[in-house]
């Protein structure tokens, strides 16, 4: 009944980054799944995230407050919709938590318009790590794109990557 | 990891309707998972469903088309969110299958605007049923309340109990 869906990729519509990192995928999941864990990578330096709640369940919380380096604050609330520990993890700001629908599509494309995936597969002693965003048409990847998604994820990954070795 | 979440009811903005039916839970849900059941009771008469396709599980398609009595047919495509089996079921018209975020709020109101949930209690032999709307906010609402949410479901479970009670 709840086996997992396969996440169908339009390359026109989505946004992929794929990497190896050379630590455990239960280590990236923690550092996915742990408030304290995330406001210490999430954002990319100098940026910061200030405030991180979850309520790691289908239906579940994910909200985050990101402060700019000139002290300004956006709020970043999700829906998680599913949990597979250690291997899948998915949200979408298009729906609030408890699954009821939210705004619509922002005139400035801040938030409401992307579903995030981040996958987790074991290789050798690290992790083969994907992480996929959504969105509803090509007007809305691209804007995700000008945002910088593949050199801010990218950022933030290294960011978790060091935390981990760091052993905190 | 994968408790269900309580679902949060805010009369402001959602719509409920609750029933006692006297049929066991395990044939409604039956009646909701199974695409020539489905045909049989999803619409009220003389409106008709003329196609149903669904891959029941979280990420899932929930598709129909209905058609009305003058032979205009109306296309609905959501996303399943939680298949408990026997217990609720939980979809999304703001997404796509696959967690795509969906085109937003539609200008007609048809699609694109609310979360369903239905809810099945077993009540001595019969069924406590809770079938709930959420919205994004109250002007979603009032236009769903408009389109006959009441009533409109109301007719379709006495079809679909009904339909259970001949045995089809």
């Amino acid at each position: 009944m709840s086996r997992l869906i396969d996440i169908a990729v339009n390359p026109k519509l989505d946004l992929v980054l794929e990497r190896y990192v050379d630590v455990p995928r239960e280590k990236v999941w923690a550092a996915w799944t742990t408030p304290e864990q995330i406001k210490q990578w999430f954002t990319p330096a100098p940026w910061t995230t200030t405030f991180c709640e979850l309520d790691l369940r289908p239906g579940g919380r994910f909200h985050t407050v990101m402060r700019s380096p000139d002290g300004q604050e956006f709020n970043n609330v999700g829906c998680y919709l599913e949990v597979a520990e250690n291997e899948r993890l998915i949200w979408t700001d298009v729906l609030k938590p408890g699954y009821r629908p939210g705004d619509g599509p922002p005139a400035d494309g801040c938030c409401g318009f992307m579903t995030a995936i981040i996958q987790l597969e074991a290789h050798g002693k690290g992790t083969k790590y994907t992480a996929i965003a959504l969105h509803r048409d090509e007007d809305s990847r691209k804007k995700h794109e000008d945002m910088g998604f593949e050199e801010g994820w990218g950022t933030c990954l290294d960011q978790m990557v060091a935390m981990i070795k760091r052993g905190s």
